[in-house]
């Protein structure tokens, strides 16, 4: 689109049936996690938590959700042209795996400062790597040359309704297992996850209380929930890596038609609350997906004696560099 | 018993209606752990893997369903004098917290020289901690002690059909999710789980393949499973700090009626094949629940293609001493 065209943004986003199609069209490709409980966690939060554990994922994260739904909408042909997309996270894992279960080419941009590792894994799952200068205009360019070259189909991290209905069916799944709980908690990076758990916990159960779960230290969703603009995310100093994004037009709209509140944690907070994921669940998390404990800790999120629901995003750490290290 | 007395050794174990029957009585107190697959760990291993998530149990451990069976099995006016046990891990914790459900009052006998994090989490859990000097006369004496004391019943923390029945509970619930597994492999320590494996997978599955899991550097199972004698286990140096214990005449008995084989796991397998799980299912375990693992990368349990249950039996590690760290 022309920069001098003042086109209204997409705003577009999926419905319940929508997400409902998404869980139907992923269900032979994404695991059906468990939903796992701790009584000692319950003492702690002073509520009863429901885990929905996306750490055990495909690819380690809910995005494999996402990004199967996205790549099994493409019709055949389109489709044949392959996929492209930028991250340095989990979401190019999870396009590399969505592309690998349809057999069709994909090509992920990194910038050239990512962990070894997370480049690794994405060439590991049969996607190309296409390496950039670590900022926004490097990484459009590069998406934009592998789509000239290739007819590949952009599938943006969260700014797309085939990813938000994807992500959306945890919060389905979660809600059928237990229909009673009377509060969901879902971290916000770009808002893909959130608002898909939005749409999707208000859709099944009208009244339920829906949060999100932010760093104190990259508080832009919560910023932006409040002037009702995108707020840009800033310099971030936080340990939650998969957190340190803004949201999009989109899924402000969505955030704000639908989430009671979003809390912030801080970086203690996360820390602490990562590490008793671990030694009373006895699962692996990274710290985005304990931001949401982190916060019922502190009190941010205050629901004492509710039944809560929390998406426990992913699981991606690096066991060499674990944040108790000393 | 004196030291005199002759007696043939109590071989009685619990028949599949026994561990049925525990299966019933701990429901209301013990987690449904989740089995997980992941194709990663297939492709390691060359063949399809369930694994029985004990690590997410209560207390972390299998050991939770052995001691609620044996505390719950107890007669009103017994139970109500509590129970003891010796225990510098696992069973102890176990223990303290069957009893807690049952609100009766537990002591645990621990070594003087146990972690300091194990003796806390069993006061935690509200059992009474008695130390004793580390040796066999001394532990069998301050549980002597307690029971003059207070009439408190002993719960082995294997060698006792009520706990060999709890254990069996968990094979019981894999071969329902799964009713078409080929093989199923448990770590070997005491033999109470292995033995309650075998009894409750061959119970309902006749001609399953039944496989024990041993570390090479603790290979006491091994050699009793061949000679038909509890061979002592020797000095240990074994990270699989479960395991460091001898069979009884009673598991022996049972594991040689139902198992197939035993296989052995160098320590270089293990701490693999237990990183492997941390980083491709998300999930903790203690050294101890890798061994099956292990035993799969190295062939010494070799069953390509087989549709094979895993018992993951336990998820208690010290974050801040982790077997891969240098």
């Amino acid at each position: 689109m022309p920069e001098s065209a003042a086109a209204a943004p997409d705003l577009s986003v999926p419905d319940l049936a929508a997400i409902r199609e998404a869980a139907r069209r992923i269900a032979p490709h994404v695991h059906r996690t468990p939903v796992l409980t701790s009584s000692s966690l319950d003492r702690e939060a002073g509520a009863r938590l429901f885990f929905k554990c996306e750490n055990l994922q495909k690819i380690g994260a809910f995005k494999a959700r996402g990004a199967t739904s996205a790549v099994f909408s493409l019709p055949e042909a389109i489709a044949r042209r392959g996929v492209v997309t930028h991250s340095s996270g989990n979401h190019g894992a999870a396009i590399a795996y969505a592309a690998g279960r349809r057999a069709i080419p994909a090509w992920v941009v990194m910038p050239n400062n990512a962990p070894r590792s997370k480049e690794a894994q994405v060439r590991r799952l049969g996607a190309t790597v296409r390496l950039c200068e670590p900022n926004v205009a490097a990484r459009e360019a590069a998406c934009a040359e592998v789509q000239r070259e290739s007819g590949a189909s952009l599938v943006h991290p969260f700014d797309d309704p085939r990813v938000i209905a994807g992500q959306g069916t945890a919060a389905l799944e979660l809600l059928e297992e237990h229909p009673d709980l009377d509060v969901v908690i879902a971290p916000v990076g770009g808002g893909g996850l959130l608002s898909g758990t939005a749409i999707a916990a208000s859709g099944v159960r009208p009244g339920i209380g829906i949060f999100g779960a932010e760093p104190a230290n990259a508080d832009d969703a919560f910023r932006s929930f409040a002037s009702g603009r995108v707020e840009p995310v800033g310099p971030t100093l936080t340990i939650a890596d998969g957190l340190r994004t803004s949201l999009s037009p989109r899924t402000l709209a969505a955030i704000r038609a639908h989430v009671v509140a979003i809390g912030l944690a801080s970086e203690e907070a996360i820390v602490t609350a990562m590490r008793m994921i671990w030694e009373r669940m006895k699962v692996i998390v990274e710290p985005s997906a304990a931001v949401p404990l982190a916060c019922l800790l502190e009190g941010t999120v205050n629901v004492p004696g509710a039944r809560v629901g929390v998406i426990l995003s992913g699981g991606n750490v690096d066991l060499d560099a674990l944040p108790w290290r000393t």
